[in-house]
């Protein structure tokens, strides 16, 4: 994560700080204040776990602390970088004591900062907002970089593919590692081995391997539990790859499923597609989420369909938008979600089957190769 | 994680509800509302990714949603259990407003709930806020369920053990691992299979091999650099086993070192077993981080040493105390820190020497059992 990666054309950070800079002035604001570290990546690539960057109309700062000198260097584009002693946010707070709320030597009657309302924490805005002159406003705002986030570009959208063509090639392992008694870790282990080796960065989220009456679990992260003899088992996994996010489900059988087994994948299956299916631009992705349940309620099982549809991926696993019951955000062209319904009997069995989909111009793309015949091992 | 883990004593999750309850009258607080996720499982056991807990002099209770019931009633122990249709936080809120702000069916004048303010996003105390009627005041606490976290109980100690065992067993596959021309990532997916294999829910950070050059960013993830010919490679990796988290930190060296690298590696060495020593019942932190940087002073290295001394270690990597410069925590027994010095010479090389570290009535125990002689591989 941390070495620049010299293979790549560069990011177009200077255009993300640009555009976000410029809608400041139509939310009058005069600093925006960026904590949250994959808005900061987004932003400037800087990849550390201590940084503090501030968008003002005269241009974009940068705070790290000496543990990150060499790194902020070698990664940050655009901003001009302060190395502090201070926490990143103090240095911030001294630094725009200073500089700002002036404007050609005069102090403006107020200066209003936008913060990150959804990230900062009630502690860190006290003791922010503490350092700060008289004439300062803290403003919570939207989820602004979040929204500029919905929008992959070109590379973004490759380096997506290439995470989710990882992430995809693990089934194998995952195939080849399930058996009866083997422990769910150990089919974990299979998966993330072959995701190092293959050059991931890390895993995307805590491997799910969920067997037996684990299935029934929508987050069933691979426990010691050894796999049955008989029943369903799901595997939920994905990578980081030069940063962006893969996520894939797939639940395979140990054995023979029973008639009601077979039936309820298949019915997952078609509610998957008819989701599918209703990704296009222009439409609201609860209208997504409605048509999955609709597929479901058609073999009575909508009610044991017990989370959300999907979500946005990128530099995080779980970015905007969420596809769930009730949400308005529209889809454009551009933007990467996941679908992925699934079934869960409480104490019995679950399953689900998720790909990533990109929005495009005319409708979508699926990017998961999987098949999703179900697998009886 | 999911798993209830039927093969261990339960933890002493009512006591730790007890404690923490009967201290909310001292800071004049009706209820105490936890919502950071570490603080949850330590407090109730739940392990999920969902959840709130309210504690009050009536008792606990605890509000996750549909996608943990059958976890929630398999891992939560003491407080009653509620399942919402709303996010946790919202349905706090409501069954507050309902249940509360009263007593005998009478309206409090005021009702003071304590919220987490290290860990509570601006964003969210205002949504919370918003559902609550006007007798409530929102106050925000120190970190109480930090604090009792501090001390690890027997039970924990001995859980924190056996991941510090697990842990170390992997510096091992290390060894074998590193040669010049392999991939930091390869070194890093030996340590994580071997993990997986023994048990290890999870890597606790994301393991840092940083080789050559990149030895002197001292958070240098495992990225595709190979390793090169000649220089340190820093390996600095923990595991999750049982919920406890793992930390160590051994530094190798590829090749002959030089006389300066190999004095270095003394003088970090020397720090480390000066820290060590410093360790005891009664002293303040900010001792133990000065016993590391006097020490190296005496060889001319301190101002190479930038980051702080060590951490507490638990159920997160990062937990109280921090062992810093001006932090005034006292040690006392049952706490387990990091103890972690290391020098840093941006763009050539640097080195760390880490172990875990229990404070005990007399003084401490280094947990960690791997040799700090310097291995030249």
């Amino acid at each position: 994560m941390v070495s620049p990666r010299v293979d790549q054309p560069a990011m177009d950070h200077r255009g993300r700080q640009q555009r976000l800079r410029s809608i400041l002035p139509a939310r009058r604001l005069d600093a925006l204040l960026v904590t949250h570290l994959p808005n900061i990546l987004y932003l400037c690539g800087f990849s550390g776990s201590a940084g503090a960057l501030v968008l003002t109309d005269a241009g974009s700062f940068f705070f790290t602390d000496g543990r990150y000198t060499a790194q902020a260097r070698a990664e940050v584009h655009g901003p001009r970088l302060v190395i502090a002693r201070k926490p990143p946010l103090a240095a911030a707070a001294d630094w725009l004591t200073n500089r700002q709320g002036k404007r050609a030597g005069r102090r403006l009657p107020h200066f209003r900062a936008g913060i990150e309302a959804e990230h900062l924490t009630v502690a860190a805005r006290n003791r922010f907002a503490t350092g700060l002159p008289s004439n300062f406003r803290l403003l919570e705002t939207p989820a602004l970089v979040e929204s500029a986030r919905m929008l992959k570009d070109a590379q973004e959208i490759q380096l997506l593919r290439a995470a989710v063509q990882l992430g995809a090639g693990l089934f194998e392992r995952a195939l080849e590692a399930i058996r009866p008694g083997v422990r769910e870790t150990q089919v974990a282990a299979q998966i993330e081995y072959a995701a190092r080796e293959a050059g991931a960065q890390a895993m995307s989220f805590p491997t799910i391997i969920a067997s037996g009456k684990r299935s029934s679990l929508p987050h069933g992260r691979a426990s010691r539990a050894a796999v049955p003899a008989r029943g369903f088992v799901v595997c939920d996994f994905g990578v980081i790859l030069d940063d962006y996010c893969s996520d894939m489900t797939r639940t395979v059988y140990v054995g023979r499923p029973s008639s009601e087994e077979r039936s309820a994948y298949q019915a997952v299956k078609e509610a998957q597609r008819a989701a599918v299916e209703a990704v296009r631009p222009g439409i609201r992705v609860d209208e997504v989420d409605r048509a999955a349940r609709k597929s479901l309620r058609n073999s009575g099982l909508a009610k044991y369909f017990t989370h959300s549809t999907g979500h946005g991926v990128g530099l995080e696993i779980h970015e905007a938008p969420r596809i769930g019951a009730g949400q308005s955000e529209i889809l454009r062209p551009g933007m990467v979600i996941t679908i992925e319904p699934g079934v869960y009997f409480p104490g019995r069995w679950g399953l689900r089957i998720e790909d990533m989909v990109l929005v495009t111009e005319r409708g979508c793309e699926v990017l998961t190769p999987t098949s999703k015949e179900l697998v009886e091992i």
